[in-house]
């Protein structure tokens, strides 16, 4: 467990901080805050999109890409500092990150740990690869997707009934 | 230094590698690569849109954005394990993180170290704003922008003669 949790919960009692991970996390434990491990190789950048968090973000954020993984072969990993990001902000990232798994840190401790789960419908998110729905026009609505598989993930539009399953990172709104 | 630059030149000599960094600096030392320090905060991820690193990049990198900094207040850093990016890569970043300094390690030690420098011509890399451009049409040719001014960066089409200098982030191609 220890291995795969980027060096959550076991305090250095020495210096009242964690013992030291091992070399390929990287990245340092946090105090408190959202850890988003086991995301497939490359992907990081495309949860920090969908979560918001860009250029103008003030939260503290650590990332690693294309660390090496025993589930993944390679994996990324994002820490949010001081945030506890929202269910509903977190099962977004389901759409690319099927693997992923959520751990919210208080105080150095896993308070609460589950696997991301694509909720049935996903809106505003991912726009509709169809040029001619509904939803890319200058209409006031937003996109809406119908969640028919998860691992794979198979989305299907609701206006337009239009299928998505491939590069879904590309229509990321 | 050892403050400012992440991790860099000191062995633990028990352990051979490098001694523990404080805190706040959140990222490992690397054995061999690029470090990109005194990035102004939350610009780590446009220095990565400059280096060509997006979710399809094999390369294993770090990022930590709004670090504390005593020299910008809030700072952003970027670490490119196994990779000595060129000169030109490096000085692109100079567009958008004027202050950063480049760190180019071997075996965890700084064999190079330089501070980013914009060159007199920028080709390919910022677009310009100005919608009428004949670079901005159809026709064969990059953009080139001329660089006026360095801190702050003032740039100018060499095409329409049109200045940059706000926003550049927004213009990158």
């Amino acid at each position: 467990m220890a291995e795969e949790i980027p060096g959550i919960g076991q305090k250095d009692q020495a210096r009242d901080r964690p013992r030291d991970e091992p070399r390929e996390l990287r990245v340092k434990s946090i105090i408190n805050g959202t850890v988003i491990d086991h995301i497939a190789g490359g992907q990081a950048l495309n949860v920090l999109k969908i979560l918001g968090i860009s250029g103008t973000t003030d939260a503290t954020v650590s990332v690693v890409m294309n660390v090496e993984s025993e589930k993944l072969g390679k994996k990324d990993i994002v820490k949010v500092e001081d945030r506890e990001l929202l269910e509903e902000e977190l099962n977004r990232i389901a759409l690319i990150a099927p693997n992923a798994s959520i751990n919210i840190i208080r105080d150095y401790k896993v308070i609460e740990k589950h696997p991301v789960d694509l909720p049935d419908e996903i809106v505003g998110v991912v726009r509709c690869q169809n040029p001619n729905c509904i939803s890319n026009t200058s209409e006031p609505i937003k996109s809406r997707m119908l969640v028919k598989a998860r691992n794979p993930v198979l989305l299907r539009c609701l206006f337009c009934e239009q299928p998505l399953t491939d590069r879904i990172a590309e229509y990321l709104i």
